[in-house]
């Protein structure tokens, strides 16, 4: 029988029959249909295809050791937020996108050690408990956090400016669940728009910007790994992140702190900006 | 308000909302929606997604000037084919994918000339007549030719093995609307199989296999530009063809002739194999 518009979908999908791992040809069963749905929908001319093939090869072409545009794209139409979402947990921390820049290891660091490898203006202490939904601390918990420099940039997009693992720490809870680091506060910043994801958010009236913010990773036995974000109360763009990532619940305050007893315990001198952001994380069933 | 599974499209869809061309805010509205059910449904976990980034990133880092790996990826998913038959003519000579392999300009030929540039062995004679639907001759027509050696590889992929342009031609048709050439009967063969595509027919069980063909793309003044194979009848493969671009309609016999005054006329020796491939244009509207 003739290939069809009518057909189509149903002889690509048979061609998948043989597939050994089921996941797999769930998966690809799933985005024929749709895949095939969309086209249907919106009728490509071949114009249209094509530019869609030379988008899609320069997205691939963008991409580099330090650079994703794959994630950048997922990002900007919603689909690693969406991913994020149906992966999260029910309880506990709400969690957010990974987003492109956790491309290299964060340097393990001692609690109370700054991030900060070349000495920003706006010292900061970020600190919290992390414990499980009962109130338990979880003691030995890895706390892996990295963020950009109050210019806005990560250590991997100026590695002439920046020292590898500028912004990045992977810190370790004490036994009460404890964690602290110091830093400066992140900036907002635009995510890269030099390439065609730039393009395309050019083309649709777009702003490219995100909210300052700091990423976590927190990974500990027995409960489920957490990725998100601390965002920075009243930065611009906190209600138009480019990539859909705040939550109400993770815009977490940066406040001036003159607490003599408290600067001591962190090692800073006042005044100093304080974030307090406690994780709850979920347990493994 | 907080992104949810719930929320999420509507969220990405209205952020379309100041896209200038309103075709593109269609597409990228209609695309949203279909990628969001997709997620929805499949229910991809962090490592699945991350997969996807990579197989996609790895398509597009395939991609050369001379060969082009996301044109592949379509092709095997049926949207190559799928947008070719939306926007197939609705009367005349049924139309199908371009494929990966029309990259370079085919050299302008006499009619008669040959395109088999380094002595196959079963050689050939292509003729037929372009008309328009009333059965008119379409004189001037430009007949764009294109196909694989005996051995089953293009030129494009075989740059030290054959010079560049053999297997191609550029022709055009004479007062009476009629198109001849000399070639090989072209063999079937394996579409790219190193690459990411590869990879996939590999873990589906699919064959990359395509059944022997010449690819035309036609086009004369007042019609439509015409895309379309003419398939060797009893080929392999003619039934399960990789990129699903078979039509029963374009399945030409190639047969033998001892007819000498056809032989005479085409500049070959008898016996020659002779396929006859007609070709009628939709008229443009």
């Amino acid at each position: 029988m003739d290939f069809s518009v009518e057909s189509a979908t149903a002889t690509v999908v048979e061609s998948f029959r043989d597939t050994r791992d089921p996941r797999l040809r769930a998966v690809l069963e799933s985005l024929t249909r749709y895949l095939h749905a969309f086209v249907r929908e919106v009728r490509p001319s071949l114009a249209e295809w094509n530019q869609a093939i030379e988008f899609l090869t320069a997205v691939g072409q963008t991409c580099t050791d330090t650079r994703q545009e794959f994630i950048l794209l997922s990002d900007v139409l919603g689909v690693s937020m969406l991913v994020e979402t149906v992966n999260a947990q029910q309880t506990g921390t709400a969690g957010t996108v990974l987003g492109p820049f956790h491309m290299t290891e964060s340097p393990p660091r001692a609690l109370g050690d700054s991030i900060d490898l070349i000495g920003g203006a706006r010292r900061c202490v970020v600190s919290g408990w992390v414990t499980g939904g009962a109130g338990e601390p979880v003691g030995g918990a890895q706390v892996d956090v990295w963020q950009c420099t109050e210019e806005g940039f990560y250590d991997v997009q100026q590695p002439d400016l920046q020292p590898p693992g500028n912004g990045r720490g992977l810190f370790t809870t004490d036994d009460d669940g404890r964690y602290w680091f110091r830093t400066v506060v992140p900036s907002h910043y635009p995510i890269p728009t030099d390439g065609p994801v730039g393009r395309l958010l050019e083309a649709t009236e777009r702003h490219p910007y995100r909210p300052a913010h700091i990423h976590f990773l927190v990974t500990a036995p027995g409960y489920e790994e957490l990725t998100t974000h601390a965002f920075v109360a009243g930065s611009p763009y906190v209600d138009s992140d480019a990539v859909f990532a705040v939550k109400q619940s993770l815009v977490v305050d940066f406040t001036e702190s003159h607490d003599e007893s408290a600067a001591a315990a962190f090692g800073v001198a006042t005044p100093f900006i304080h974030a307090r952001f406690d994780i709850v994380l979920q347990e493994r069933l």
